[in-house]
C-alpha cells in the first residue's frame, strides 16, 4: 500500500525539475490536500501515538488560535436576521464589498472602489477565477518555486502553460528576478507573487515588491498578489500590500477572512483589482469577470453580510495575540530543528504560517527523497509533513508551526528520533 | 440607456436560433443574473410604483416561503461549536456526504456510498465542475431548449460545444428525443435533464425519463440531471429522480437544499455519480474528480456540519406547505394569464418555480420582441419578467411564481394593463 502511494507521487512529480510543458505537469498533478490525503492514510494507527499534523495551514485546530468571538457573533446575528438565505449578487453583497474594499484601502496610496471587489468562496476559488479570466490560448503564467501547488493545477485544467522561478533560499527567498524576465514572452499574461510566504513563511521589503512591479510593467503583465496570509508577519519586515505599486503595473489581489481571521471554513475570500491606471478597467474585461462570478460558487450570503461587522468590530488585541503566537512557535521550530543535523532551514520565518527546510539525504541510509522521509514518518512516528516536492522543492520540507507549542515541540521530538532513527552510524 | 442595453442584450442573443458553434454563443453571452441586472437598472424609480421581481427563482423575499428553524438552529449549533471553522475536506465532510447520501437514496433502487457525493457551494458550482470534469478537446454537450443558461455560459469557459435539443410545449415540455440522436455525435460527453423543469416548470414522467435514460445508453453518454427543484412536484406527476434510471445510463444528479429548504443563500449542493454499473468509477476519473474539488470553493465547514440534522429534522408539514404555496400561487399565475389576450401558456405548471408564455407580438403594436417586452414593462411597471432569449426561446417569458399571492396579483394585474396599454386598436 505505502509502496503504491510512493509510486504514484514519485511518478506524478518526476519530472519537476525539466522546464516546460512536462514540467507544470508536476505540481497539477498534484495538490497539498491530495498528498495529505496518502500520508494520513499511511499513518499506522497501532504505534500508539497520537497523529500531530504540521501539513497543512490551518491552525485551528489548535486552541491557541481561535476565531474571535465578535465575528462569530456577526454570523449568527446575520444568519438570525432571516434577511439573508437569499441569493447574493454573484459579484458579493454590496455591503461586503464596500467593507473588503474599505478595509485594503487602509493600507493604499490610492482608494479601492466597492466595484474593485468580487466577494469569493475563499481564496481558492479566486485563485481559479483569475487563472479562468485570463486564461487565452496559448498563455502562460509565472508560478514561484516553491509555491502553493493550486496556482499549477488551475492552471492544468485551464490550459494555461505554468513557467517556474526560483525563490532563493539564501537571499530570504526573494524571486529571481532575472530568471523571470528570461522565463517571460509576449504570451506571458501574469506573475503569481505570494507575501507573506507560503510555503517560505519570507516578508518581502518594500524594496523587493517594488523591483517586482517594475519588472512586470517592463514584461507588460499582471500581477497576481496572493495575501491570503497578508498582516501575518512577525519579523522585522512589515506587510506591504502589492497593491501599493499598482500604478506601476495592474495588481489583482486575493485574499481571505482564513488566516487572519482564523476561520479558514467560512470560506470567505476576494478577488481585487488593484488597477489605479484602470488598464483593465474595459468593459468587455469586466464582462468577462462577471460572468465568471455567474458561474462560481459563492460564500454564503448571510457570512458575507456578516463581513463589515467582522472587519470593524475584531479589536488589534486579537490580532497582536495571533502575531505573539506565531512569532513564539516559529522560533520553537526554527530552534529545534537547529539540534537535527540532517535538517537546516536557510531563513527564519518572519510571517504566514508555514516554513521551508532542507533536509540532507546524504546523512540519512534508507531515505531516497523527500517523498519517502514524508512517508515513513507518518508510518513511523504518526507526524504528518508536507513534502516539498509538493510545492516544488524536492528534498525539502514545508512545516506547518501554526499550532499549540506543546503539539509542535511534541511533532519536532518526534522528527529529531526519526532523523537519528535513520542517520548513517 | 436603455436602447444601449436593449441593443446589447439583442446582439449577444441574435444567433440564438442558428445550429452549430454560433448558437451556443447566444446564451453563453448572457446568464439571468446578468439580464437582471440590467432589467433593474431600466426601473423607473419616479413611477412610483414598488418593484415586483418574477424574474428570479428566489422564493425567500417572500415571507410565504422561509426556511425552517430547525434547520437555522443546525446551522448556528454547528458555527457556535466552534469545531468547524477550519477547512472541510475539499470533497466535503464525511457526515455530509452520508447524510446527502442516504437522503437520495431514500428515492432509489440501489443505495448511494458517500464516496459517490461530493459537496459544492450550492448547484451553480456542481454544474460549472461537472462541465469541467466533462471538457475534453472537441466534445460537445446537448442542452435543452429553453434551459438554465449557466450550462450554456460553462460550456463557452471550458471549450465545450454547446448543442440544442428542444423541449415541446405542445407535449408538456418533453423532450425531442429525435433531435437529441439527431444532435449527438462521437464527441458527445452528456446530456443536460432539468427535472422538475427549470423554466418549464413541467415534471417528467417515469416513462419519459426511462425513455431519455435509453437514448442515452444508445448514445453512449451521460446524463447530467438537475434536480435543483427535487421534489417540488405539485400536479399529477411525481417528482422522479433520474437516478432511478443510472444503470441503463450513468447519471450524475446536481441538487442543493436551495430551493426545497428555501435556502438559495446557503450555498450548500452536491455533484453525486448515480452510476451504479459502475462506468465511470474508474480511480484516474475520481482523481480528475477529487483534483477539481481541491481548486473550487466548498460550502462552509458549519453549514456542511448542519445537514445531517437539517435533513433528519425537517417535518414533512414544511414540505407539503410549500407545495401547497407553490399549487397555490402557480393557478393564480395560469389563470390570470389567461385573461391577457396577447399571452399564452400551453402547459399548466407542475413543478418547480417558474413556468414558460408565448408572447403574441402579432396583438402588440409598438414592440418587436420580447427583449423591448421586458425592458418597457420593466421601465413602465417596475416589474421584472425574464425574457425568454435568456432561456433560449425568443418572445416568450419566463416568470417565477414562488412569491406571496399578493405580490403575483399586483404584478400580473400590472403585466395586463400593460398588454392592454401596447395592444393593438
Amino acid at each position: 500500500m505505502e509502496k503504491v502511494m510512493l509510486n504514484q507521487i514519485q511518478n506524478q512529480v518526476a519530472t519537476v525539475n525539466n522546464y516546460g510543458r512536462e514540467e507544470f505537469e508536476a505540481p497539477t498533478n498534484i495538490t497539498i490536500k491530495g498528498i495529505l490525503r496518502l500520508l494520513m492514510a499511511n499513518v499506522d494507527s497501532d504505534n500508539g501515538k497520537r497523529v500531530i499534523s504540521l501539513g497543512l495551514g490551518d491552525p485551528t485546530a489548535s486552541s491557541c488560535f481561535s476565531a474571535p468571538a465578535v465575528a462569530q457573533q456577526a454570523v449568527v446575528d446575520a444568519l438570525c436576521s432571516n434577511k439573508f438565505n437569499g441569493y447574493p449578487p454573484t459579484v458579493g453583497l454590496p455591503q461586503t464589498r464596500i467593507a473588503i474594499a474599505g478595509y485594503l484601502s487602509r493600507d493604499l496610496p490610492h482608494e479601492l472602489s466597492p466595484d474593485d471587489v468580487y466577494v469569493t468562496a475563499g481564496c481558492t476559488p479566486a485563485i481559479e477565477m483569475t487563472l479562468s479570466i485570463l486564461a487565452q490560448p496559448g498563455s502562460n503564467i509565472l508560478l514561484p518555486r516553491p509555491g502553493f501547488p493550486i496556482y499549477g493545477l488551475c492552471a492544468n485544467f485551464r490550459n494555461i502553460e505554468a513557467r517556474y522561478f526560483d525563490l532563493l533560499p539564501d537571499k530570504s527567498w526573494e524571486v529571481d528576478l532575472d530568471a523571470v524576465e528570461a522565463l517571460a514572452d509576449h504570451n506571458t499574461v501574469a506573475i503569481v507573487i505570494i507575501n507573506p510566504g507560503n510555503p517560505c513563511g519570507n516578508v518581502y521589503s518594500y524594496q523587493h515588491l517594488k523591483k517586482i512591479a517594475e519588472v512586470a510593467q517592463k514584461l507588460n503583465i499582471v500581477i497576481i498578489a496572493d495575501e491570503v496570509y497578508g498582516h501575518l508577519a512577525f519579523g522585522t519586515n512589515p506587510f506591504v500590500p502589492m497593491g501599493v505599486f499598482g500604478s506601476i503595473a495592474p495588481v489583482f489581489t486575493l485574499g481571505s477572512l482564513s488566516k487572519r481571521w482564523l476561520v479558514p471554513g467560512w470560506r470567505l475570500g476576494w478577488f481585487v483589482m488593484n488597477d489605479p491606471t484602470g488598464i483593465f478597467k474595459n468593459p468587455k474585461f469586466i464582462e468577462r469577470v462577471k460572468k465568471y462570478c455567474d458561474i462560481c460558487g459563492d460564500p454564503a450570503t448571510f457570512i458575507q453580510a456578516a463581513v463589515p461587522h467582522i472587519i470593524e468590530q475584531t479589536k488589534e488585541a486579537f490580532f497582536t495575540k495571533t502575531l505573539k503566537m506565531l512569532k513564539q512557535t516559529s522560533d520553537i521550530c526554527y530552534e529545534m530543528i537547529k539540534e537535527i543535523p540532517c535538517i537546516s532551514c536557510p531563513h527564519k520565518p518572519q510571517g504566514s504560517m508555514t516554513m521551508m527546510v532542507k533536509v540532507n539525504l546524504s546523512l540519512l541510509e534508507d531515505i531516497t527523497d523527500d517523498i519517502e522521509f514524508c512517508f515513513k514518518l507518518a508510518k513511523e512516528e504518526s507526524l504528518i509533513l508536507m513534502p516539498g516536492l509538493a510545492v516544488g522543492l524536492k528534498n525539502w520540507l514545508r512545516i506547518t508551526f501554526a499550532t499549540d507549542p506543546t503539539s509542535l515541540e511534541e511533532g519536532l521530538g518526534r522528527l529529531k528520533s526519526f532523523c537519528q532513527r535513520h542517520s548513517k552510524k
